[in-house]
């Protein structure tokens, strides 16, 4: 289990520092990531040209990488980024979209890992599986697989890069090598709308922005988007009720902190 | 008219076959396809990059491409995604936004429809029009005419490229050569959304998806726009209101069928 | 104090001409940016092709320039619309989202204002201070002045270029040389959700669209701004709610025009 205290401290820092979080994310989820991150009250960029993420990084608080609709420029962005923000002692969270539903996917998941390991890595059961090549083939970007399927594959992927996995799924679980931390909160609604697994990586980012244990953090942030969705979901009606719902408990948690 | 049995059917089968569509679209609408595919039970993947598109259109039920917000690297995708489709037998759905607008859009569908034929054609009055050259000119993305102006335009097309040609509008008209289908139900709040027609191009993609009969799959995805539509602005103020009321019932008539 | 009068003629004249308003904008917004034009009647356009900007802004009324999230394509598109409007006589507004967050930020803007001087720049303080070379730092994309504190800067730069300065904030200031107007109403809530400068911007496209007086067509597009997100956040819980509001407002007042 995490514990509750860590996330009152984590939202309260995130109020009174609004982190700067740069984000170099996909184009579906835009708008949702900085809209949540603004919600929790810290600062989104969102910024990818290889001429100005050296930049943006340098004032950031956090960096997040996201590779939902990769290109090849994109990618040189992200593992410029990623190096500048490893060089600065920077925190960065990687969230492999797909990884292993296309070759071009897992050779960038690998690109970005070898060229700076991600402080936190969170994904569904297949992508952690398949980025830790205990499973060959995604199924486009939705999880095939239960969350809990994926622990071993999360716990070898955290020893061999010595950083945190998070495996989202009806339980989410936080694993630091052998420190495995649980979230149980959240809504089956939370995988009818599109991006909420880009939100809470986001999220990860605005919480490595203010709370140097990589794995409070990412307890932090699961139980911000575990309890905010569940309480979105008593409100909802279906999906598009869900993301009005979502973002409004997210700003009312922030103020109640 | 349209039958209403199919769309029981394609509704109750993508629920079961949760159908993997390809989405090649525009930066303005992906939030909302994305969105509009889960709440119907498809499973939506956007991925653009030349180095990928042609496993992502292996491991799809059907292929969507949208040409809303184009440049030169995503024309070259849409290419390679749609001769990949060809050759797999896999279902493809375009819709050619703008096109007459600019030269540069009028070039892409041409080079599109011949690089591989889509099985549906979907787009408003001007845009059909100006795709059979009966019309040369297009005011912005959005219609100058009335969807009844272009019933012989797109006879034409779907009997030059024998497939199906949808016109959206007040009345919607599914042509497949000398079949016609109409779907009256919708309401003027569509045209007060961006993206509506973008949202109808990536449900005929999920009908497709579990549906081998063309014209049965659109028919059957413009009822659910139509009705959807229509129960939606019932429950709204506006534009805002719609859209979440939109999703809230398209996931709702999902939940039902 | 910007009059009324004109808020009311400037809504109608949108409503009964819908101007097409041609958008380079940042993919963080584009839903939004074109659902907001929509709203208040105008017909939005997204293009960046370097192929067809300049035949897209040659059937536009009004060119939107938004550099929030840029990469060197979309600056040579947006140089090329710039000056393809100009030498047509068309109005352009010019969003300089985060100038002085990044160096490749700052010489890009200086590039578009050398290009063509736009009709009408808006910005947040901190934005409109960097352009005006008064401050040399901007943390990431949200404004750390109020806009009281850029009002000699606006001043200095609109007597440079010989046109409209809008800075947004808690009041905003619409100056032209020695002409300055405010706009004090609006919402904390609007700094709470994202794009709703960009959003702004995107009006005062719409305005200048059918208004040929570019201090009033300003005047006008932060006055509907300010009314509709007063009014939208006196309904709302939260960003969520407000945002769906903001749409039904804008929807509203454009009917009541």
């Amino acid at each position: 289990m995490c514990e509750k205290h860590p996330l009152n401290k984590t939202l309260l820092n995130i109020k009174e520092q609004s982190p700067l979080v740069h984000n170099i994310t996909n184009y579906v989820v835009m708008n949702n990531t900085a809209n949540a991150l603004l919600a929790i009250g810290a600062s989104p960029v969102m910024a990818h040209a290889l001429e100005e993420v050296e930049d943006m990084v340098s004032i950031a608080a956090a960096l997040v990488i996201n590779m939902g609709t990769l290109s090849e420029k994109w990618v040189d962005a992200m593992l410029l980024a990623a190096k500048r923000a490893k060089a600065l002692g920077k925190p960065i969270v990687f969230d492999p979209v797909g990884v292993g539903a296309s070759q071009f996917r897992t050779e960038t998941a690998q690109k970005i890992i070898q060229a700076a390991t991600p402080t936190v890595i969170r994904g569904n059961a297949s992508e952690i599986m398949a980025l830790a090549q205990m499973a060959n083939s995604t199924k486009g970007v939705d999880s095939a697989h239960a969350s809990q399927d994926a622990i071993a594959a999360a716990q070898q992927l955290s020893n061999t890069l010595a950083n945190t996995i998070v495996i989202s799924g009806a339980t989410d679980y936080i694993i630091s090598g052998a420190q495995i931390s649980e979230v149980s909160e959240g809504s089956p609604m939370m995988a009818k709308v599109t991006g909420m697994g880009c939100t809470a990586t986001a999220i990860i980012g605005a919480c490595l922005g203010v709370e140097a244990d990589a794995h409070m953090a990412a307890c932090a942030a699961m139980q911000i988007m575990g309890l905010t969705g569940q309480a979105a979901a008593e409100l909802s009606l279906g999906p598009g009720s869900f993301q009005m719902n979502f973002l409004d408990q997210l700003f009312q948690l922030q103020d109640k902190a």
